[in-house]
């Protein structure tokens, strides 16, 4: 049975809010629920519409976002069997802080390539 | 030189912003960065506030912060020497959905615990 803080406090190596750090704004879970936020998706939809990621690394990431509460996979019984992720209410809470994560990504870009430009250089 | 998306595009593997996603939503960085919104602060109080940080990981967070161009570390040539680290303007754009990702950890972790333990109950 793991430690519990009340309240709860991420500065607490062993309260469990830390482990939830772990995953919410990794880059793969942030461009999964970025896609995820425009409707349901399957598998291939979401490796074909990240560049770069791994068949290991989706699935891995869907499983801890899934475990975590923030997805639901849902199975339907076709032929052949269709599987979609969903996010689930819990993840809308989360969603709009997700999207300002990317959004902040693609705005920002110019400064900080400038910033690390000026770093290395100062460096070297 | 790397290559450069317009619009930048965090999908796309090789867009600089994806290597933005890498250091923002980072467990370390947000914790570091929601300390350093209430004010500047030295390196051994950052160390003291976040518990289970290394030296060695705090040393390597600040250090992408402020390649990155969103901490500044100020030297104060005193006797002995003080150093401060700052949040930059840049960072300011990005302090309200760092403290976001840290009160959505705090706020939703009994939602999460329970999601966990369905989950794993589940499996086994």
């Amino acid at each position: 049975m793991e430690t519990r803080y009340f309240p709860p406090n991420v500065y607490a190596s062993d309260c469990p809010t830390r482990r939830v750090l772990d995953f919410i704004g990794d880059k793969w879970a942030v461009l999964i629920i970025s896609l995820l936020e425009d409707g349901p998706k399957r598998f291939s939809e979401l490796q074909r519409s990240i560049g770069g990621i791994s068949q290991k690394m989706l699935t891995q990431t869907l499983r801890t976002l899934e475990r975590n509460g923030l997805v639901s996979r849902k199975l339907y019984p076709e032929v052949p069997p269709r599987v979609e992720y969903t996010l689930t209410p819990l993840c809308e809470t989360l969603c709009p802080t997700i999207i300002a994560i990317r959004d902040w990504a693609e705005e920002h870009i110019d400064e900080v390539t400038a910033s690390q430009m000026r770093y290395d250089s100062r460096e070297s």
